[in-house]
């Protein structure tokens, strides 16, 4: 789709300088911007590279709207977040158009909103609803008894379990599963064997929540896992049962996080970080990757960075890491 | 489905005090539980709350029978255990009736069991064996030559590669893969490549093994890999080829386990535990959440925890983290 | 498929001490060998093991020639590599015939080359091109717009997303998912939201990749992500947007690395080791399992092992874990 830079920045709300009647039709890095691209740069350094490009405007800030430039310039406060909004606005989601493939299977008892579309192979089963505007990939498995709000985007082969609960603009990546049976056993102490504590209660997702490929989060054991809006979520992450999960929070790829425990609002994971069972990480804590929190343990500190295995704040590991090379080296 | 009391506590092998004619359609959490269901208490705290709840009756242990109780207490020995059972018998699982999706693809020299059921689009390839009263999942791709046992729940989107056999009431999530290639190469050490070293072994499970949404099992190298009976894996785990896992076990969330490994029973290991090649972990030993295993050693003591990496018991470990706390903070 | 051991040295280039007529129908461990299976020693132990065996004649080394033995020998200069070409000398991949399953779904727009196969209930979208003697396993979704090479396997249930281009003889194992959306996202300082950063770019595959079950690598945000020819990767592995990943590297099962990081040829990575963004790993570095290298890294040194979080020199880290260890003892 092809916008000038005009349109584009009453979009984002920035002005241009410059020739705004140029045409636009795409996003790129600066190293791959073509003629009708545009680029955008956050420092000095990178405006330098973004002007020597072949791109036809920049995104830039504030500072730069001195700058000598021979291509236009977009001025926003946050490039980098103007710059994602044009690209949404050049290349916006593709409307479903109601397309039901002739190999899906969708049950009679469900109930799709308008302009849903079901692609080849994929499997709704009794009972569910599915929301308006909402594409399911091929090969995805839904149902029974779940809800999927409006405007998502499930790709293929998606499993979610009976009675799950989706808001409005989730993305499912391919091989998500939600509301699998939680991890929970109790041990006969006669005969050593494991057997399943219930695992009935139910996963819900809030508006806007996004989770990578092959990433599982599981229903709660008697009551409900939870994840808030606008949480985002990288691939082969694991979310346990009865674990609630706040708003705005951001998980890396490979972390595991265990039964009932309590992420606040605005967190941020790296990756491959552990959560015991029962732990509570508080509003605005940071931790960074491979971090581990054994259970039971509150993490607090709006905007601390943690890391390590027990996690520590991270100026004291440093210093911990530095004793240790310190003496290590005496001998 | 709706029990009396009474008959609930001879299912469990328990006893009533109260008013046992009291009947219960389902088990709940405290906080959740409804006017006909059945909670637990395993402590005193749980059992004041429990009994100020809207419960119908809770499940407790011998201490509390002495308790005054506006409820009808279900007397057990382990109420956990007891209340897990009462969710069995009031949430029987669902039989199959022998349905096979007219979507599904089952290659005609396969063998069925009586009442199967094989969901849409699923695919069973040639000379498979299902046994009785199993279910198979919508999208699973099972086979060729793959036995799976009686009374089996395999989810969707499962992918089990040729060759596997599968004990009875086996229980694979949604995503999982069993019997894939193992990761072994040779390096030609004139060109540089990998070349694949055969991977031609097999995969066996044991009866009761249940494995979670998108873990991965693979086939032996040139022998087999094993899962012995009961043994319960948590999501995304990994297990290597030729490794033997024991009876009993239980192993939670990304636990990778490489190749070789033996596994003895009743082990119990946490989250994102690593184990190298050739590691042996004795019979009980516990394994905390991020331990990691160097290849080739041998982990013992009955009980015994063990955490960091490389692995090292509880109690020096702690020591070892309090040592290096208090001499970075001398300087 | 039986060959005589005469035809199988000519293959693997070694010579036989002994009956060349002997008949070779299959390899085994020494264990499992039976009376038409060959087997490979790698030292005077195994070499021992070997000729007790069962097995019909034994891959040895030039070392082992002047054993006395009741058995064929084959002698090669490395047992293990001639071993493993013998196996696939014995074990020829299975060529496809050209055949799709009447379930499968081809988009009209694709291109299929000859001897295709395509599985029950795969579904090719358009503008795909499928090269000479793939095989498409069954539940696969691929496309639109994805190039696949000649002679790949692409195993069942594989999602692969728009765009991505995979070349000869690729090896994807069940439930891999290629060219999902990276994780990339821009907080709105005003209202605390991710907004999706675009992730527009694309994904490479080299000829002779091999991707284990489950493992996840994005697509790029504005660019491509890569992988170099004759790369192996195990399961549950993830790799992030923009990576590059060099040729001939080996990553072991549940690795994770992050977005726009370097991994030059020849690499050796551990299982669940982590690489945070921006990383770089110059050629032939071997760093261990569980091994944690910070952003914006780089470590170098070919043929030198790290290991810790932060990643270390071996020599040195194991210094310091004795260190530690002492001190603590102290106490």
């Amino acid at each position: 789709m092809k916008r000038t830079l005009r349109q584009i920045a009453e979009f984002v709300k920035g002005r241009v300088i410059g020739d705004d009647q140029v045409e636009i039709s795409g996003v790129a890095s600066v190293a791959g911007g073509g003629s009708q691209d545009l680029v955008f740069a956050e420092n000095e350094t990178s405006l330098t590279n973004a002007l020597g490009s072949s791109a036809a405007a920049v995104v830039a800030n504030e500072a730069s709207s001195e700058t000598k430039s021979s291509k236009p310039l977009l001025i926003a406060e946050h490039p980098r977040l103007a710059f994602s909004r044009a690209a949404s606005f050049l290349n916006p989601r593709i409307n479903p158009t109601g397309t039901i493939h002739p190999t899906a299977v969708v049950h009679s008892d469900s109930t799709l909103g308008k302009n849903v579309d079901i692609g080849p192979h994929a499997v709704i089963l009794e009972h569910c609803v599915i929301g308006e505007g909402t594409k399911i990939g091929a090969g995805c498995v839904i149902g029974p008894h779940v809800s999927v709000g409006q405007d998502c985007d499930v790709y293929p082969n998606v499993t979610i379990y009976p009675q799950t609960k989706l808001g409005d603009r989730v993305i499912l990546h391919a091989g998500v599963v939600l509301g699998g049976d939680g991890f929970g056993y109790v041990r006969d102490p006669h005969t050593g064997k494991h057997e399943k504590f219930p695992q009935i209660g139910r996963l819900e997702l809030g508006d806007d929540v996004e989770i990578g490929a092959n990433s599982t989060v599981d229903r709660g054991a008697l009551e409900t896992t939870g994840i808030g809006c606008g949480t985002k979520i990288d691939n082969l992450v694991h979310i346990g049962h009865n674990s609630q999960i706040g708003e705005n929070v951001v998980i890396a790829a490979q972390t595991g996080i265990s039964g009932s425990v309590i992420v606040e609002d605005d967190v941020v994971m790296g990756g491959q970080v552990g959560l015991g069972d029962h732990v509570r990480v508080q509003r605005g804590v940071i931790l960074g990757a491979q971090t581990g929190v054994p259970s039971n343990k509150i993490v607090r500190g709006k905007g601390v960075i943690f890391w390590g295995t027990p996690a520590r704040p991270l100026r004291g590991y440093l210093k911990e890491l530095a004793t240790l090379a310190r003496l290590s080296k005496k001998k």
